[in-house]
């Protein structure tokens, strides 16, 4: 069997050469027939219910010892609903009463449970039951028509995975010392499968359109996230190509390593920041050994996710605090509530929209929603007391916008002042992702003390496609010319008003977009923390005056593909 | 009682005087109770129904005559499901075997047809059928209930409509020689409702907030749909002061009338063209009357959702054609198939998006399914013999969406030379109204024949905002200095290379929009016919060198309110 190449987007960096693992559901579907032996049907479910909960119990014992306690209950979940008498009756009572298999009993009790929790939609732990009994149903049906299930929390050896997509449920399983790579279907640079392998700092390729349906399980594989290529059944040239390529590879993050406390600076010596994006305070230990010079977003939405109730001022206080001081006097901007969108929260309830990306979000529920706004500025500006902190405020569209967010902060400010508690003096800035608020850059430049470029949402607005849309996910074109100007408009009305300008979006750790806006003088790239040292390597072989060229010329171009050019005429 | 004065928004000029006529629906829920006497409900059952039925035949009878035929199909549908023996059945099998109520067996066993029929998701046909019998079973349960459901089929004497909102088979319902004016909760200048009441001519005031809950059922009412205000038990100081209102403004249409055939020129003789806006070729008769200057927007939809299939290329040819022969040489413009979004084809499966506004539509549509994006354009090229018709292609956001439509139409337009078959030479252009093209209009300026600005969907993206969604509704600003910045640009690039720029969305024919874009210079104003003579009237009041200053002053200002007032300044 000769090689095959497999072509799809590079998503994250690296090399891998491993076994593939399938994370593909198999057939699960059934015939309907009319059985005449009730007891066999029921004696099947039986040994199916008990091979299901032996498997669990592996499971989580496994899960218990690669991810720890916490991660694992998932799965008690999981055995509690499988010795549930009450659904175990209901079931037989179907294969009984209505004659039919197991396989169909088991589908019709398990789905009138699953539309009776989903139809809770006050109570979000109900609905979550809900998805419990499918995953549940999907493994006894399995074992019933006697296909296997893929049991990722139980990999054991190295692996590259292999999936249409991968879901946030679906790498929560996986064993990360043995995750080699991932390799799916769909998805661009943008998609969690991407941000999870970057993250994990492990090569991907997303979007091939065939992986699952061209690649067994089990079969060699060699994952080139450089290049965004893979090969099937390598050839044993291949193979050694490739182990030199990941050896290159690894003697380059060697050396990236090595810059992790030298200056951001380019070849001409001018310097640009270089922070980091994080979630939660945990994040923090990445951000020092990439030897990030400051946190440039910190998404304040962990605090409202993993709870049950909006989080106290306390709580908050607490987070931001631990962030400011781990960073020991580095800048930390933090983002305001980013709600909304595809981000909902159980204990809001939000309105069905027709379009929630151009719906009720982010700055829009703060200014609607002021109480919870304000606990969220004071517990920033206590946090300020402790360091340099920035205050941003996302999805800003309107001048107006800013303005009533600026005066609810001083508002607060002042009554912390007239209590005696000890706040700083937070500089207050904007993301700049709506269009209207780019293309007004220079009167918002008078107002803020910074704005951030935030790409993602930028790109999708102005070239109006949802990025997480299959169907058109071609046009989110980070280099699209229109993209360029926006950001280099909103660079020059910062530093016409002596303003900082930075990016907080996935463009900013863009190796093929850095050039460009170093060209532009962006002030700070703020990435996931693994692409800092990478970007710092490529800074340095940057010349400031030869990039200004590259940018003038990308700006005058027609299409994003002509700027992918003139990149690779002007750096590589 | 003191006359009591409501503010909402201004959506269609005018001035009222009448009674309300409340259009909504009443309270219909009731108790589940277990009864004793079966046969006493369903003898109510049986009077409702019978009830039902006069009462709609008497509808139907006056929708012939007021409407007719077509339009009165509807309520053969309704008088069907009324007289269907298997569900008039079941609803007494379900009071006898569950002793249930007339009104709760009627819900029940309407409920589970309409389920049923929600389901045929690809039997369009059956699933109009379940909101057939929506509205019946609405009309059965008002008389088992006592309480009376507004007809506004029956209306017979002079009524300004009160609603929360209303939707098109709401205004298709009304008689329209009764309907004086709306005034609704909810909605804007773009809402189906404020549309409606511009086609008709009548005035309206919507996004009131409390109309529903203050209004009641025949109360004396003045509609100020000039300046967006409502006024509830006038005195008779108000009535006489209204009713001179409405006489100046009668006198004003009037004068507006006597420009039917004069330039659309500014005081110091500037011409700007004035098109209109149109959705079929019935839409021609108002073209004329209002002496547009040519077609600025063919929307070919109807075609597409008019139909049970695919339109085929002689009937669109057709279509076409009346249009251009129609307009006896006056330019034509027609856009090509704008389907997704919120527009959907009971033939065409779309796809689930979670945001169809950023989704797969339009041009992404005809582009990936070429075979029919080609049968529209020989249709196009076909009837481009006959008259002055140019093509544009909506929602293009890259250069390379532009030239892949270009080539198509060309590659078409050769193989009919090549068969001999008449055809013109079109003007190819864009309507731009994806944030990008506006920002990159320079580039495509050297490409298309001309551009016109399509504001409704431009602005919804620039502010990351869905028009449609109340919760942000005020963010659709179309006087922000950021969308003024954007319109201006795309004018002077279209100068810039010798090509037209003209705009056919809302802000067109926005009396408060014109006097800028006149200082911007926009060469063509298209917007429904019926907003045509004002904007007539309007330029001649305008002085272009002020308006260049006025329209500079404004792309300069910070916020939408800055430039309301600037235009007060300069015009009012």
């Amino acid at each position: 069997m000769p090689s095959r190449v497999l072509n799809g987007i590079a998503a994250s960096d690296g090399v891998a050469i491993a076994e593939s693992y399938r994370l593909v559901d198999p057939d699960l579907s059934f015939d309907k027939v009319k059985i005449s032996d009730v007891n066999a049907q029921a004696t099947r479910l039986s040994a199916a219910l008990v091979a299901s909960k032996r498997e669990l119990a592996q499971i989580k014992e496994h899960a218990i010892q690669t991810m720890g306690e916490d991660e694992a209950t998932v799965f008690d979940a999981h055995l509690a609903i499988l010795s549930d008498p009450e659904m175990i009756r209901q079931i037989v009572k179907q294969i009984r009463d209505q004659r039919v298999s197991a396989e169909e009993a088991l589908t019709v009790v398990t789905d009138s449970y699953v539309k009776l929790f989903e139809n809770m939609q006050d109570n979000p732990y109900m609905r979550e039951r809900s998805g419990d009994i499918r995953d549940v149903t999907k493994r006894v049906l399995a074992h019933l028509l006697g296909v296997e299930l893929p049991n990722p929390a139980l990999i054991d050896h190295e692996v590259i995975v292999v999936a249409h997509d991968l879901t946030p449920s679906d790498t929560a399983q996986l064993d990360r010392r043995f995750v080699k790579g991932f390799i799916t279907d769909i998805g661009g640079r943008t998609s969690h499968s991407a941000i999870m392998s970057r993250t994990l700092e492990i090569p991907a390729v997303v979007g091939t359109k065939e992986a699952t349906s061209l690649i067994e399980d089990g079969q060699p594989l060699i994952l080139d996230g450089i290049h965004g290529q893979a090969i099937l059944q390598p050839t044993s040239t291949e193979r050694q190509e490739y182990h030199d390529m990941a050896i290159d590879y690894q003697t380059q993050r060697i050396e990236w390593q090595k810059l992790q406390d030298k200056p951001s600076v380019t070849k001409d010596g001018v310097h640009h920041v270089l922070a980091a994006n994080i979630g939660t305070p945990e994040d923090l230990t990445a951000v020092k050994t990439n030897g990030a010079e400051g946190v440039g977003l910190f998404r304040s939405e962990f605090l409202y996710m993993n709870a049950n109730n909006w989080p106290t001022e306390d709580d908050q206080f607490e987070a931001y605090r631990t962030v400011v001081q781990g960073m020991a006097g580095k800048p930390v901007v933090v983002r305001t509530m980013d709600i909304g969108g595809d981000k909902g929260l159980p204990y809001l309830d939000m309105p069905k929209e027709m379009n929630p990306f151009m719906g009720y979000r982010a700055i829009r529920i703060s200014l609607s929603k002021t109480a919870i706004f304000r606990t969220q500025l004071r517990a920033l500006l206590r946090a300020s007391a402790y360091g340099d902190l920035g205050i941003m405020f996302p999805m800003i569209a309107t001048l107006d916008e800013f303005r009533s967010a600026k005066r609810i902060t001083k508002e607060e400010h002042q009554k912390l002042l007239d209590d005696d508690v000890p706040v700083g003096d937070p500089q207050l800035g904007i993301m700049v992702e709506v269009p209207a608020a780019a293309i007004l850059a220079d009167q918002f430049a008078k107002e803020v003390d910074f704005m951030s470029i935030g790409t993602n949402d930028l790109i999708g607005y102005s070239m109006a496609a949802d990025r997480t849309n299959e169907r058109v996910s071609y046009l989110y074109q980070p280099y699209n010319p229109a993209i360029l100007r926006l950001i280099k408009h909103v660079i020059d009305a910062c530093h016409q008003e002596g303003k900082i300008a930075a990016m907080c979006g996935e463009m900013a750790g863009d190796q093929l977009a850095v050039p460009i806006l170093v060209g532009m003088g962006l002030d700070e790239f703020s990435m996931s923390a693994t692409s800092i040292l990478k970007t710092r390597a490529l800074f340095r072989r940057l010349d400031s005056a030869k990039m200004a060229v590259l940018a003038d010329k990308a700006i005058h171009a027609g299409t994003n593909e002509e700027v992918i050019k003139l990149v690779d005429e002007f750096v590589f």
